[in-house]
């Protein structure tokens, strides 16, 4: 029967079974006494090797089953004394990973990377994420859906698509589970989940970017506006993260650095127009009228609601219709602006909500001022004709919710196995 | 405030609001005092109206906004008696899709085929299915992970693939998350599940098979055989099926006739040769050496099975290696046969499984039976290389299992949206 590191415990003598990875193996095993340290994925466990002659087989990053019984404790910290040691996973030797290792080598050797305790850490804080949130949603009467991925039509814009052959004919990947999701609504569904692989063709290789990652969507029925969307994520986030704060918060600050804090709600608010005076003010003049923050501007946007109101979290709202797609509605009938936002985290957007345009005719007028590619949607407006009540939602990226709760700098530090344009291993 | 259909209660003349869909109009509004059948996601309510005037812009299946008082009740059932009435989703008159419409047709109008509480039932079982596996994967210490969607090279038979023009090359869609979850194990994660779409480029069309459909994905380190990872599946199905039973039986047995029943455990087991010898004295003689069931076989095993010991569900184990993937373990070194097993439930498979080679000398001279394409292959298994410890798991299809738990016949009606080698829509 096997035994955790962080269960070992018993009389001296006691006899016991550890698995994992021969973390550190010391240079010289014909020293005596030599000390081998053994990690699994609760912690490390120093093991006293009586002949050196049992170490011979071993290798640094080496799968190793080990029989050894409690020893004496050095400085309060527990040690086992090295009955029987099996090498059931050989590592080559040298391991192809250092301390320090570029970003990039690392991705390289991403399941190396994964065995440090920190790298672990933020897939242990990412399966606590989404627990809680199932949790929440759960307790808020909602179905979880899975869209499908295969679509037959371009979106609107034609850009950032991948195009599969499928079976001699062009399919696509869903940038989003957008439509799926509102059609959920005409469905009935009333309340709607899902957290799902994202694809999108996108050339730029940034620390926010990546060619597919895992979106949290969700969607809802009969809201009066997109204040209750925004209401609504603000709930489950600090639900989500108070989950977090409980189960991890010692291990992130230990390993990160960073306190979890759970954000005060209301989030601040600023509308599109405020946040443009805004970041105006702070030295970044508009050179066109503005109707989108670019990263430096999300960035200025942050400096001040941070200096303003201690918060890390803001909602910009009230986008121009120019700058959003044709499906947002309106702030009222016939004005410029849309019931949309964006949510910001230190100047990373990590979502996009808002309400739809549920009014098939109205829905359409909005499509045809891009009459080029008109037709290309309309077989997907087909459901807003069959009876779809007002309803809205929104999109999160999971793994930029990670970097930015952990308080990283680049997605692939909190994505399993990133992809990117030139990135498609391991 | 609106109020669900399930929760209206209140003295006569309370003034309450309900949203949801005009699902039964009356044909002649102009008669006295008709009767409107409203219905939400938790039930219908009749409402009387006063003058069928307030009727006349309403079309069955529109989504309707109901102030509305509380009335008499009729029969012991309430009823409510209308104030105002807002069309909010107008439907196109008259509903594209009729009662006891054949299954192409309900899934051209998913979104109104999925109005129907019976098949709203069957996502209301999903989510209950998937919340309890959850709550089980966080009582054993798993990790959620989420693979990536596109990999660089096919897999080894180079069949049942899309291809993706990723940025100017070839890139597949993965057909399983099974060496990234192998990976995960590599990377010391020890137990880790995923639930996530699959790419099957399966040009049939049966009603077992689609292109896409979520795989329930487990996989766990330092297992000592494949029997290990049975008992695991026994117990996450029989935790997650009590669930159900709990939440929906008497819905499933009102709406599909069907009584949902925890399986004892342990589920039967039968080896492969075992179970060809059953299918052959059931009448079907194997033309050659019986290495794997086909549908008719799977369907007398469950017969008699069934007949035998009253249980649904079979393991069958212990496949011969030509059956089964490369990267099975054999039952002994040197074996023809593999620590691998199927579960059939009623004749339907949804699940395979095993364990895996872990040792990379023997997992390359398995692979290399196949010359021609262990060359594709040979990147992915650099992992064994740097200490992966034993493992196995499995991969269980979700619309199969809701298929067999609900007693229907056919994957497309327990899938939100379906996509086949034909259906790329809505």
């Amino acid at each position: 029967m096997r035994t955790l590191v962080r269960d070992l415990a018993g009389p001296t003598g006691t006899t016991v079974r550890v698995c994992g990875w021969a973390e550190a193996v010391p240079d010289n095993p014909c020293t005596t006494a030599p000390v081998l340290s053994v990690r699994d994925h609760t912690g490390a466990v120093d093991v006293i090797v009586d002949a050196g002659e049992q170490l011979r087989a071993v290798t640094q990053g080496s799968a190793v089953d080990v029989t050894a019984t409690i020893g004496a404790p050095r400085e309060g910290v527990l040690r086992l004394v090295l009955v029987d040691l099996r090498v059931v996973g050989p590592a080559a030797d040298p391991p192809p990973l250092g301390d320090g290792a570029p970003l990039d080598a690392r991705l390289d050797w991403r399941y190396l990377d994964l065995r440090r305790p920190r790298n672990r850490l933020v897939f242990e804080v990412q399966t606590t994420l989404e627990r809680a949130m199932r949790d929440w949603w759960d307790r808020h009467g909602f179905l979880e859906v899975h869209t499908p991925k295969f679509r037959a039509a371009p979106n609107m814009s034609g850009r950032e698509l991948f195009a599969v052959d499928y079976f001699g004919r062009p399919a696509y990947l869903a940038q989003s589970p957008q439509f799926y999701k509102q059609m959920a609504m005409s469905a009935g569904f009333e309340r709607v989940f899902e957290i799902g692989p994202v694809f999108r063709a996108n050339p730029l290789i940034t620390p926010r970017h990546d060619t597919e990652f895992v979106s949290v969507d969700v969607e809802v029925a009969w809201i009066d506006d997109h204040e209750d969307v925004m209401g609504m994520e603000e709930e489950l986030l600090r639900s989500a993260i108070a989950e977090v704060a409980l189960t991890h918060s010692a291990a992130v600050q230990d390993l990160f650095g960073r306190e979890i804090r759970v954000p005060d709600a209301p989030f601040p608010r600023v509308t599109m127009a405020e946040a443009a005076a805004i970041v105006a003010g702070r030295g970044q003049g508009p050179t066109a009228p503005r109707t989108d923050l670019d990263a430096d501007g999300e960035r200025r946007l942050a400096e001040h609601v941070g200096g303003k109101s201690g918060h890390e979290l803001v909602f910009v709202t009230a986008y121009p219709a120019s700058a959003r797609p044709f499906y947002h509605m309106r702030l009222k009938d016939g004005s410029a602006l849309t019931r949309s936002f964006d949510l910001l985290w230190n100047g990373v957007e990590i979502t996009t909500g808002g309400q739809r345009e549920h009014r098939y005719e109205r829905l359409v007028a909005q499509a045809e001022r891009n009459p080029a590619r008109v037709d290309v949607i309309r077989p997907y407006l087909d459901f807003f004709r069959h009876g779809c009540p007002p309803h809205g939602g929104f999109g999160l990226g999971l793994s930029r919710l990670l970097m930015c709760l952990l308080g990283l700098d680049d997605v692939r530090e909190t994505t399993f196995l990133p992809r990117d344009r030139h990135r498609l291993t391991p």
